[in-house]
């Protein structure tokens, strides 16, 4: 927890988040805010990805929706990690059923260097729907969030969605020098994405490395952590959340690099992660996750057993945010959301 | 390593294998026999993989290709997860840009009842391809192989390759006793293509369980284990390699299974897989692996830092086999895999 945060908070989120104890254990869903909903593909009919990111009301309605829905503990702001890069000026689309698309992949020094800053006014849409955000929300807490430098990068060298982030890697250990530059300006349009967002009010942040566990620990520290240290290291007074996916060797790194809280996914038990991440003289770690997400396409009796599962062993924890361990998928049941909702409140933390 | 295996070959593959000091380590290439090769491009030309599988002349000519060509102390059959599959009746194509497609997706209880069983006999041309091979490749071992049933389960249930597996994680949560019985149905699949590959003269058989790194510890050792074991229990006379990918958390599960050698991706250190692998009252265990294939992409001063390191670290197992930590990306330059076996056979075990 950064020194100017709210400590004076009852949302459930804000105390877990600072190692305290809520009065019922605190639950979002990434990704709850998407396609799982009707009302959601009902609002997008017709409106690509990236207009709705820079649509005020739209962003407010679309984040509104599973609140509204399902109860949750926090509103996750609708947005994507590309959107700093939109509006940063450069060229990245969201195509359907493929994901982000850079016109220019950036493989070179000269690409790097003649990336565009962040102008915090080409952010004005999102202040604008966070405000409208707070407005509505009332005691529900808002969380902001941008891609890691790593992430991003993987999108601007490959030129989308990549599953072996082979020229990513290639570039890295090849070309040093160019590697940091480029995670160096993604860092900084990453900072100014989020601190935007601390300042038009969120009430916490997540740093998404979607694509770090494809690293060993040995290659994350080395090329990746120091950028998102930076990132972390300034946005303050708001707890700041760090997650990535299949990232149990890099747990304790991830921590180290500024994260308040360590998002967990469904490899590794919670109980296992808190074990990981315990350090002598350090507080205990505060985690988030982790059921899977395809476990919610299983019968409610699986449902409860893992959330009643997950909930007992995040107790190893100085503080526990029930969370799915990836993003919700499509085609799940938004009933079944709002069941875990329901259950995740009967609980004791 | 089994009770009849030949313990008197100075391969260096087989010695390793057994936990032995070989001449030189021995190294060969997951996907070695595939596209990076201009001359296996070349060769495919107009046919369809499947067909290429079950023509036991261009099965040994593709499988000879990499041998000739980089010298690895290995071949791999040349052969497809889904070949047991297909020669069962069961209708599963090969889709270019997409892989295995299954013409009816088995998700019930009478699907799965409905699978045939597979005759060792529709194997004939596999068996053939592996005679002829035997007879050219003289000293270097021939590795045969199979996909786990689970990898297996996954594209029968999925209907094709899965990002999230959610299908089938909702059948094994949802009906333990269908999944039970689907795994256990292909496991006595595997079982036999395993088995008739060891007839035919294969000296080794690695068991891919591709997909396995999606699963927790415990969804392993409760939903997969035990039919991995009884395939890798059901094969003799032959040292068995288990890989999958993303499996830092499994691999001693994966040994328990019955491997002779785990594989190890480039997410674990091999010391740090040793670590965690060996158990007291157990021989050290044996390791593969594990040089990221992205890193192949990088310059060559790379490649040999890396490579140099990875058989550094290997000196904490009872032996090590040289190989990637995942297969051949198609865009590897086929000259660095030369120079790394090159590298390689100069260092010393």
């Amino acid at each position: 927890m950064s020194d100017t945060a709210p400590r004076t908070s009852t949302a459930p989120l804000l105390v877990a988040a600072a190692g305290g104890t809520p009065a019922h254990p605190p639950v979002w869903f990434m990704r709850q805010a998407g396609r799982s909903l009707p009302e959601y593909r009902e609002i997008r009919e017709g409106i690509p990805m990236l207009e709705a990111c820079f649509t005020p009301e739209l962003v407010r309605e679309i984040t509104m929706q599973p609140v509204r829905r399902h109860g949750v503990d926090a509103a996750i702001l609708f947005s994507d990690i590309v959107v700093p890069l939109v509006a940063a000026g450069i060229g990245v689309d969201i195509v359907p059923g493929t994901g982000p698309v850079v016109a220019e992949p950036v493989r070179t020094r000269e690409s790097v260097e003649a990336l565009p800053l962040l102008a915090p006014d080409g952010l004005d849409p999102v202040a604008e729907a966070i405000r409208l955000l707070r407005a509505e929300l009332g005691e529900t807490p808002l969380i902001g969030f941008a891609g890691a430098p790593f992430t991003l990068a993987s999108y601007l060298i490959e030129g989308g969605p990549s599953r072996h982030h082979e020229r990513t890697k290639a570039l890295m250990y090849s070309d040093p020098a160019t590697w940091h530059a480029l995670l160096g300006a993604l860092a900084t349009i990453t900072t100014t994405f989020l601190t935007v967002q601390v300042a038009a009010g969120v009430q916490a942040v997540q740093l998404f490395d979607s694509w770090a566990g494809a690293l060993s620990e040995r290659d994350y520290r080395e090329f990746v952590q120091p950028h998102s240290a930076r990132v972390l290291g300034a946005v303050h007074g708001v707890p700041k959340i760090h997650f990535g996916v299949g990232t149990a060797e890099l747990l304790p790194a991830m921590r180290e690099a500024g994260a308040d809280v360590v998002g967990v996914d469904w490899r590794l038990p919670l109980d296992e992660a808190v074990r990981r991440l315990s350090r002598p003289g350090t507080p205990a770690p505060v985690v988030q996750g982790n059921l899977d997400p395809a476990a919610l396409l299983a019968d409610f009796a699986v449902v409860e057993r893992e959330v009643r599962r997950i909930v007992e062993e995040g107790r190893a924890a100085g503080g526990h945010i029930v969370n799915l361990g990836h993003g919700v998928l499509p085609n799940t049941d938004p009933e079944v959301l709002t069941r875990v909702v329901e259950l995740v409140h009967s609980l004791t933390p």
